[in-house]
């Protein structure tokens, strides 16, 4: 894997299980925006930087495969790489596993645009491909 | 009663449950916040037009006792209504029952200041006492 | 449309916005999961007596496409409908607008086992389609 | 302090903001009980065992305060400590800091009770105290 990767550990908060006694599937995203932030402070950047400068990175489109349930008293440990990079967006891909088992919990993949202060759609500036860690060839 | 007071009835989400069966207990003070913008909907306003005018509710204080536990597959009731009501804030206290069986599952109370644009805690306005059906003398 | 169809309208919560002044798209799956349970009040029965008798309905894929965002202030309505029903499983597609404006928001699709008590999966019981609504040839 | 105290530092989820730019309320409780989870697991327990052994630790009051709003980009510490412990329940307090420049965010309050698998409360066995900490005089 030659671009950015990112891997990140933490435990399942009591909060995020349900009624049925696993982690939600609504927590995933969370658990994978999280990855993402994660991979820009290990750059040593930072997502809130990016909004400070007007641009925002917009999810528009996820996807998730629910493998085994997550539980509270797990400790999981959340993959995530830049699988496709393009001059507007980029695609996203993690796999959560269990931390001491390596058991396969849940993969996904989530697809990014940045848009302007406006709203707007815009070319992805060459700085925050860099806080991402994405080389990209121009 | 005299001053405003709101009630809605809604299902418990699945979502909102935790592995112990029940609604986790930080639902509610989402359910108590649901009641503030029903009570300002009932009275034809919105609280979206108060943030769009530059001014800010936020919450400096909440606490919550729970009776008995709200379960999936319940609908509850809310009721919430101010309490006291002073130039730069108020507070509001809320009910929550079980809406078939009237069943008392918490009570509620959050303290609120107005704030600006700028984050400074401001004066309430004349328009936004209105908006909350709040009579205060002059 | 002849199978089992939903349809539910609520408004946007304040806790369900994020930083970026809309909704989080975690959220998404919430409202999906809200209108599955909707969907079965409508027909007289509920999901929760479904646990009660022993049987799980499991989220095990899901997907959202994310045309506009929600915003506070928004009433938003879901629509849901069983896509495909096999022995063991089905799908459930959604489409998210704007209740006003009829906007499509979002669309997007859950895949759903039935386990057991054990967390076995295990064939779908007819009274399970009959309270979903779901007519399945034998 | 003599008692079980813990301090747990995490960075906010962009997930916990809300449309003010801000971490929403409701998402305190979640950081008090992740705390109270983490004094568990750095005594070397779990508060997973706690329920696989048939006992459950119930919130039957909840308060905080908000000195400052916590958002996207920080890190927070949030540190906890039983401030009250009897036969039947205990009392547990929090202070949530910005972890770099160490102001005040909120301070907070949780009572809890213990409940037995039939929903009873019941004593506080010894070796449930003993995984929190606490010494108690007997």
């Amino acid at each position: 894997m030659d671009g950015p990767f990112v891997e990140t550990t933490f435990h399942v908060r009591y909060a995020e299980t349900d009624a049925m006694g696993q982690v939600h599937h609504s927590i995933y995203p969370v658990w994978f925006e999280e990855a993402r932030s994660e991979l820009m402070r290990q750059l040593g950047s930072h997502y809130a930087e990016v909004e400070a400068d007007g641009f925002f990175i917009a999810v528009t489109e996820m996807w998730t495969r629910f493998h085994a349930p997550a539980r509270y008293g797990h400790a999981v440990t959340v993959r995530g790489w830049v699988e496709a990079a393009r001059s507007r967006g980029f695609t996203f891909r993690y796999e959560v596993r269990h931390a001491r088992t390596d058991q396969r919990l849940a993969t996904g993949q989530t697809k990014h645009i940045c848009i302007d202060r406006h709203g707007r759609p815009c070319v992805i500036p060459p700085w925050l491909w860099e806080k991402m860690g994405v080389e990209r060839e121009t």
